[in-house]
């Protein structure tokens, strides 16, 4: 889990420290629209992803990716792995990833991805950004899950099926804050 | 779903409309601790509440509760109200309601609840209310859950097991606001 330890004060969970980081410290660069309703808004949108968005894309990864991490392991080194994770939630996971995911919960989970970004596409059809008229952590918290869905998700997001969400992925990958972390921090993948 | 029509604005999501009625119309009463350290733990409770708390006794309630609203309908007639629900996962949920939830969800979810439970206890037994040292948004949000759970679960909630949350749950139940809307709306069960 995400946590952010403040001078020695542990805020978790992303969504919740991307607010506490405009409320604690803020800046010039504003993180939220000024209007209460636009915040709520941005607070419906982050929700999503939380809620909805994240879960149907990493359980796709975790299918394609974290299944490749643990199969070089014996059943034995596997089991003592797994044993020492705390969450039963995540130890059902790792041992999916070990087994196979079910076919249908893939299944369900791509119709959610399908579905999600729909959701994007058609709010960006006729906004510039997702909440309020300004980039706020609506679109931070969103592009940090769908950035890149071309290449993982070309049957979803395309150039020509998803025009609009590409044109906002495209708009935040040339922000300068966003292009320094990709320079600065290397990918996983 | 919940949503609160603000003069024609529309805001959805109940902690979403929790936190917009404090940005919106703030009053002398603070739905929200003041510093913003507190403001982040009353989210995360808040966020818990939406995210774990609510879904595994929901879950128990549509299987104990929601059973009975259909079991009177036939296949046809229960068929054609499904097919208007526009959400497929409530498709589902209805569908089970109907045949029966699988015993390994009904415990899984009742393994949660036995959690959730014990989270809420132990931090109110260090804590009179759940985030900042006063009564905010954090305990409203998990008060309309854990409510009345001495009744419908009395295997983990009672006052031999869980004296902290029977406290802090009587010291809600004091509350003039809460006194008001149990006097004046009425019960669903």
């Amino acid at each position: 889990m995400p946590a952010l330890d403040d001078d020695g004060r542990i805020v978790t969970e992303s969504t919740v420290i991307c607010e506490y980081l405009e409320d604690a410290h803020p800046t010039q660069v504003k993180l939220r629209p000024e209007d209460p309703f636009d915040v709520a808004q941005m607070r419906i949108w982050t929700k999503w992803v939380d809620e909805y968005f994240c879960w149907c894309v990493s359980t796709i990864g975790w299918a394609r990716h974290v299944s490749k991490m643990v199969e070089h392991l014996d059943d034995a080194a596997f089991d003592e792995m797994v044993a020492k994770i705390p969450v039963p939630e995540q130890q059902v996971k790792w041992r999916r990833a070990r087994e196979g995911f079910p076919q249908d919960m893939l299944d369900e989970e791509m119709r959610k991805i399908g579905v999600s970004v729909r959701q994007l596409e058609d709010h960006l059809a006729d906004n510039e950004w997702l909440a309020g008229g300004v980039y706020s952590l609506a679109d931070i918290c969103n592009f940090s899950i769908a950035n890149g869905m071309q290449h993982g998700f070309p049957e979803f997001v395309s150039e020509e099926d998803t025009p609009h969400l590409m044109r906002w992925m495209a708009q935040i990958n040339e922000r300068p804050a966003i292009k320094r972390i990709f320079e600065e921090v290397p990918r996983e993948f």
